[in-house]
């Protein structure tokens, strides 16, 4: 294998598909980052259990040439030192040469690496994804959907269904659901042009798969096809395969958790309502539970409070924009509404309470697409 | 006590204090920042062994008032929590007043913390130091004395008097040394207005002191004075005391260390060379001595090797601008030129060899008032 490669490109799609690779591998191989190289072009893959990503660098890209093959084939390379070593290299191209035992020399202007490699047939094969059955979104659709549910996945492994992102697909509607059992988010999006008879529901993709996908993903218009199987998901985009292992296992019914009524509805803007309860939480960043209490005053005024008995306690108002329904007071954890006050886009948030033992919801005030449920927590 | 004071002013301020402060304080009342509020202002006051710092922030500058003091009083609140809420609360201006009990109420607009507060009578006072005997210099230059020396001192424990610096000041000059005992830094400076007659030596400051002095100034041609008294050095600007402890023992007598002749002299363009070591140690960053190979080729050209068995070997170019001497080979710690490279702001630097098992000396081109010398590392 011989080729010559402009450096920037080929930092960027190591990096991409270097989001695949644990340095604590299953399998040696797996530390490594695949490189085949072919008339059209160069792939690169890498792989653990769960993710495995390649990318595709043609040979040319409209009239720039971006890879210029020599002699076509393949090698395995440790993934990391290598998008270290192509970064820091002194020219703007790098050019790549195995020889017979698989040492790979990689050289730009004065510098010159002789790097172990290992050999390419060991490398696991990528999944088999049968690409019919398969919807598009747009990139930045994707990516708002990933951001705005995947904070609320579960983060201990006593229910790993919960460490899933549900996705539904129904009624040509997307549904994107995420618990830890305390915290719920929801969100949707109608999707412009999927096969009017594709459905699914139980389909689970790992947070974390996700979280790396759309740190991959630039925040464009273009479309990303996505593929689903029974145990596999593939979104593909011009030059990227990402494939995810789905989770097994049955995602409990959240539809049933979300209250149909409620009987205080309050509606503040997120802003100050993010702030108060930040401050809020000042004294109690060494705590475990993050709680704050949350007490209406008239119909003009919440108060928020916290307590830490050794340090103080905060006091802080939010001025309600409308506040219909009985006086409240309730509890819960302070934390869980920042994350959500986070990725809700709108300026004001309207929040339905059930009474201070029961599960309660806020959703942007002016969008019906995005829903977020909390537990209340007991202080007594 | 109660005073209303412009919030910007007084969390630069509490920053600057709080880097005296440690959260694992010896006694409780040392994790506590002191605040004491009098006619002309107010004073925060920071402390742990080695470190005190004293900010004062006047009632007025020039026409802008700065604080208003309603009821002078001082008193103690824990330094963790305290920068944080200030920089968090919601108006441009903080009302602070402190009940009999201590509680320590602080309120800008909706928001209201009530802090629990400590004795400040049992915060120990500053260390006093007689003022008369001291010398001034710019703060850049100070920042720059620091900048280029602490990076060298010792983070090992084992022989303490090498995790400070060393200043020394006579006939006007001012220099300062670092040395972990396999590398050395010097960096001299004349001293404008310095008293005549002002002499000392084995003044040894800890290199943390220095550093976190260094983070508090501002990269201004403001004049700075600094007093040395036998176990104190006390800096001082417009609003700001800085004191630290000095290091009881005896410093090596580095100048003895220095070769007064070469056998190999070199130079080279710094920005090259820092790259091409910093290449040379991609491989090698796990590893636990960072040993980079160096040898002539002509003289021209300096090699510079670096082999990781497992990994695979690094081959760096370097030209030469002038080459004078035997030719070349030694192997030394990367990381240690490396440090060096990033203070020297000379665009080449001179290096003199003495031989493969002597210590080497690296110096700007176009200054004398730098140099670092170097251990080569035995690789056989």
């Amino acid at each position: 294998m011989k080729f010559t490669i402009q450096r920037d490109v080929f930092v960027q799609n190591i990096q991409h598909v270097s989001k695949a690779i644990s340095s604590r591998a299953s399998m040696p191989i797996l530390s490594g980052l695949k490189m085949v190289a072919f008339d059209e072009g160069v792939t690169l893959t890498g792989s653990d259990s769960d993710i495995s990503i390649e990318a595709y660098i043609p040979a040319e890209d409209g009239d720039n040439q971006i890879v210029d093959i020599e002699r076509p084939g393949s090698i395995v390379l440790q993934a990391k030192y290598f998008a270290d070593i192509i970064k820091k290299l002194p020219e703007t191209t790098v050019e790549v040469s195995v020889n017979d035992q698989n040492v790979t020399k990689i050289s730009s202007g004065s510098s010159e690496f002789n790097l172990n490699g290992l050999d390419p047939d060991e490398f696991p094969r990528l999944p088999e994804v049968e690409q019919g059955n398969a919807f598009q979104l747009k990139t930045d659709l994707l990516k708002a959907l990933i951001k705005q549910t995947a904070f609320a996945v579960s983060t201990a492994e006593t229910r790993p269904i919960l460490t899933g992102i549900h996705w539904g697909l129904e009624e040509g509607k997307l549904m994107c659901t995420a618990t830890d059992s305390h915290r719920l988010a929801m969100r949707e999006a109608a999707l412009e042009d999927s096969p009017a008879d594709m459905e699914f529901s139980n389909v689970v993709i790992p947070g974390k798969s996700l979280s790396e996908l759309s740190k991959i993903l630039d925040d464009t218009e273009d479309t990303i096809s996505v593929t689903v199987t029974d145990n596999q998901c593939l979104f593909k985009t011009k030059n990227i395969l990402f494939f995810s292992r789905l989770l097994d296992g049955n995602y409990p019914a959240t539809k049933n958790m979300i209250p149909t009524s409620s009987k205080t509805e309050v509606q503040v803007q997120a802003k100050k309502l993010l702030a108060a309860i930040e401050r809020a939480l000042l004294l109690s960043r060494d705590g475990k539970n993050n709680v704050v209490n949350l007490k209406s005053i008239g119909e003009s005024t919440l108060e928020i409070t916290s307590v830490t008995p050794e340090v103080g306690k905060v006091t802080e108002e939010v001025a309600c924009d409308s506040f219909n329904g009985e006086e409240l007071r309730i509890s819960f954890n302070g934390k869980n509404i920042i994350d959500a006050l986070r990725v809700i886009e709108s300026d004001d948030v309207t929040i339905q309470f059930t009474g201070a033992m029961s599960p309660f919801i806020m959703r942007p005030a002016d969008r019906d697409y995005m829903l977020h449920l909390f537990s209340p927590v007991r202080t007594y």
